[in-house]
């Protein structure tokens, strides 16, 4: 079965790479470590990749689709059928990722693997399912058996894209009222209260947060998800594309392949993989600290540091995909900087450095 | 004469222009304000350019490279000699600034406005205004002439990027020693203690931090500098490519033109260039958070928010022109994104909106 052989699959990153980088990293005309987190991302790369210089190819951006029974509650401030209407505007790219994975090079494939409606539109992946969730608020948002089946999917997807010659993989969403699923799986495994994990998603009202919070403390008190089996936390209170989203994850961790995570719902994608296997974390690279209060909650869980901050909370992939430029540029430092002895500039002075 | 020329023809923003702007943004398909601080840099760069939907061609950096009598004090841990040998690696590209340069592709243009020896490389400007600094320990770095020389040098560079096609300008420093003059500025405009404004530079230790904080006391003291007088501040305790450095910032503001301030040195200068003319802070956008410690605080003087932190404190420009790609990123948001309406995608439901 595909989800066991993947799951065997993702190992520890190669130390020995990750140390060969960081003495090359250490040898360039700079001072010692001070290009920052460029300098710890070009590191984590070489351990992902086995390769002391490593190096960014192709890249895609895999946006899984999907919709949410939980809607009915009143959750979003746009209707359902914006997350079908939007499909078409990432293929022809006049969407927020559209413009941003042009402007990154990155190609863009978009999945549908749980939208309510039929998608027709040419160039979306057919890999519905089931149409839609069941509302959270009162039952599961689908059987573990299709949760296992939309994490295969995102798998899959992983896995071809990197067969193509992907090097690095964005996700992103298209959900309409999937914030509240991310929350609930965050309460789930970090063991947080709705209060704690409710934002204001598109930018809902006091009166939708109250029913949020409300749809979230119902959620978990009918569905009791067990909190250290990601599986039954994706199935009971999570979403189809999340469960897509976190296959994505650990079929990039499979393949040795760096994954950026977006914002709150691949995060809590992310949070669901990491629960199923826990050695998929040291694959992914947390690209931004999205706007949705809790994201940061998340990320803490994880024990990650985003890459930037621009407040940006519109999800599709946008802030994944914004950061790429930054993840090419640590591995062009480490490739094409030039030692001091290669350069012929004179060294520090050892005995004025902190140490 | 140049500076006063240029001084007198830098105005307010197009505020006509960045309503526009704003109005274009909130018509895209994305939940308002969703893009965060993106959205905010279109704004200003539609307010700096006067076109609603601002675009940017080519970039160039210009790195002032200048020397420091002051190092004489030991307060750097590289020899002054590593300011003249690292010129050549940004010309061929295996500095830091050259990689990340060429990765955003802008062209870098280094200005000799003030090293201590002969600069006889291809490719540099040859603009000496003077072979170092003298130690502002001990007097001050230059004469209030020399101060508007390496202003009008900065100004002229800038305007024949300009007029050569650059529509956004990132600024770079090369100058061992120039934490030092940098601290002094911030603690003379800003009325900071030395202990205050002293960092660690390229990582010195406590026995040097201690004689930073004891130079800037000393260099406080004996120039006695005018904090309402951004000139006689440079003259003082500046450097000679801060100088340059704050005409770049002038130039780009008077031609409405955008630049990019990097770390402590090139914000030194947008402090000094901001003194002599106010109005130049519009046109400035802060790149990133440098890992000295006090360039927070000329941030905050500023009143500049960076857009990125990646603990990065190398100089050379090499912050603000990783920065670059998101501000393109911007414009291109602007200008290519679908409305709602263009899109046929359903639009919000306002009584759901966070008001």
């Amino acid at each position: 079965m595909l989800l066991v052989e993947t799951l065997s699959e993702i190992e520890d990153l190669d130390r020995s790479a990750m140390e060969k980088a960081q003495r090359k990293l250490d040898s360039l005309i700079k001072p010692p470590g001070s290009l920052g987190i460029l300098e710890k991302i070009a590191v984590q790369l070489a351990g992902i990749t086995g390769n002391p210089s490593p190096q960014i190819g192709e890249k895609a951006v895999i946006i899984m689709a999907g919709d949410h029974g939980v809607v009915e509650e009143g959750v979003s401030i746009a209707p359902q059928e914006v997350t079908v209407q939007m499909l078409p505007t990432f293929i022809t790219g006049v969407a927020g990722i559209g413009v941003l994975a042009r402007h990154a090079g990155a190609r863009i494939v978009v999945v549908d693997v749980g939208v309510a409606s039929t998608v027709d539109f040419p160039g979306v992946l057919r890999k519905k399912v089931k149409a839609g969730t069941g509302n959270i608020a009162k039952g599961p948002a689908m059987s573990r058996e299709e949760a296992v089946k939309a994490l295969e999917v995102g798998i899959q997807v992983a896995l071809e894209e990197i067969k193509r010659g992907a090097s690095l993989l964005a996700t992103g969403d298209m959900g309409i009222g999937n914030t509240t699923p991310s929350s609930a799986i965050l309460a789930a495994i970090g063991g947080y209260s709705a209060e704690e994990v409710a934002g204001r998603g598109t930018l809902v009202n006091d009166q939708v947060m109250n029913v949020k919070v409300r749809v979230i403390n119902r959620a978990l008190n009918v569905n009791k998800p067990d909190r250290d089996d990601g599986i039954d936390v994706l199935a009971k209170v999570g979403g189809l594309e999340i469960a897509g989203l976190a296959g994505v994850i650990l079929g990039a961790a499979a393949k040795r392949t760096p994954v950026l995570i977006d914002g709150f719902i691949t995060t809590a994608a992310a949070l669901a993989a990491c629960k199923i296997q826990p050695k998929a974390r040291q694959y992914i690279i947390a690209s931004h600290l999205s706007g949705e209060q809790a994201h940061r909650l998340m990320l803490e869980e994880l024990n990650l540091t985003p890459v930037i901050n621009l407040n940006m909370r519109l999800g599709e992939g946008t802030g994944a995909t914004l950061t790429m430029h930054l993840i090419e540029a640590a591995t062009k430092i480490i490739r094409e900087m030039a030692s001091f002895d290669e350069a012929g500039v004179s060294d520090l002075d050892d005995d004025k450095i902190l140490s």
